[in-house]
């Protein structure tokens, strides 16, 4: 039977991002269907019917949902020859970490500086900035956050490294110069087809998050 | 070389509850270090320099932050004989996608509860309720959220469903009683050793969130 393989996606969000970017590392051909979230597909409530959230990947039927588990899920699935995360159980843990950290750290630390505006803005612009400081530091002198190999941890946070653009013209900040081995990384992930075709062009990703941002604001 | 394994924790932190659980299943001797939350110790902030939390396991000098990772670590360490989570992908994906809950959904639910008075409170438990309804559901007919074998989505979940006890002398609610299968689940793994030696005492757990209760309520 040929594999089915369905992806429940919205183009601009972080977590779909990710998703892409590991099929496509394992070359595993996909459907891709764009979720309007303000009027969901009966599909996703159907899928997810606990979350309700995208991305939601489908494969010959069955639903995997949480960014994070999809990618672990993928990794499982197709990534035996070449894999995400590394085989030994330690450096398991310390790439599911900064994985964590994307979701836990940058991810808040990002849309609080999106959301706010004046005095609220200033103190989540300092908090964003401490939050990349920990990722260079870590990431140090390696190609990667693995290693030598592109896997796990780069997958999960490069999709946020993208909204540092939109940041930068919002929060009038130079964050993507503060930190040059980020800077470097990024380049380095951008170079893989991958990631290239994964993630939106910065201008359309800006436009989009402002529009975005003025809405929730009037709310 | 003999094994080091040492488990900074705190009692009553369902986290913590978590490694222990699975350290126990696995049979692994371990030095539990008790951690004063309003003075951490060296060794603490050594460790997880990061988030500076517990629970933190440290392997031969080398340390694990975050209890669903550390969970994970401890089986892909220790579990080759009796694994907490399944082989096949998709159901290694449906087990943590429970794990995930317990963080997601069931923490913040059972905090809010203890946290809130009055309307807000009211509004809180309706909320937890629709939580626990959820995996009620999801639970079903099975012994365990894997199946027949206690495993991990069942590990990261035991331990919140423990608070459970508190909350209803909180709350006046009956939340055990409503929902019968999560009770007879829970017994199930109560009757475990690595979970009964693992949990607190509910009155002493009961007795430690109050006074909690009350000096952050205080702040």
């Amino acid at each position: 039977m040929a594999e089915e393989v369905i992806l429940l996606d919205v183009w601009a969000s972080s977590f779909g991002m990710r998703v892409r970017i590991a099929l496509r590392e394992m070359g595993v051909e996909f459907d891709l269907r764009e979720e309007d979230l303000s009027n969901k597909s009966p599909l996703l409530l159907k899928m997810n019917p606990v979350n309700k959230k995208i991305p939601v990947l489908i494969h010959n039927g069955k639903p995997v949902c949480e960014s994070l588990l999809i990618v672990q899920y993928i990794d499982e699935t197709w990534g035996h020859e070449s894999p995400l995360l590394p085989s030994n159980p330690y450096e398991r843990a310390r790439v599911r970490f900064w994985a964590d950290y994307a979701d836990k750290k940058i991810y808040p630390a990002v849309r609080a500086v999106f959301l706010s505006m004046g005095e609220d803005q200033e103190a989540a612009k300092k908090e964003n900035i401490e939050c990349w400081k920990v990722l260079e530091g870590e990431l140090g002198d390696k190609a990667y956050f693995g290693g030598e190999r592109f896997g796990y941890a780069d997958v999960s946070l490069i999709p946020f490294y993208s909204w540092l653009y939109a940041l930068e013209t919002l929060a009038d900040s130079n964050i993507v110069e503060e930190f040059p081995k980020m800077a470097s990384w990024a380049k380095r992930c951008m170079q893989r087809e991958s990631v290239a075709k994964s993630l939106p062009d910065q201008h359309k990703l800006r436009d989009y998050i402002m529009e975005h941002r003025k809405k929730l604001q009037a709310q």
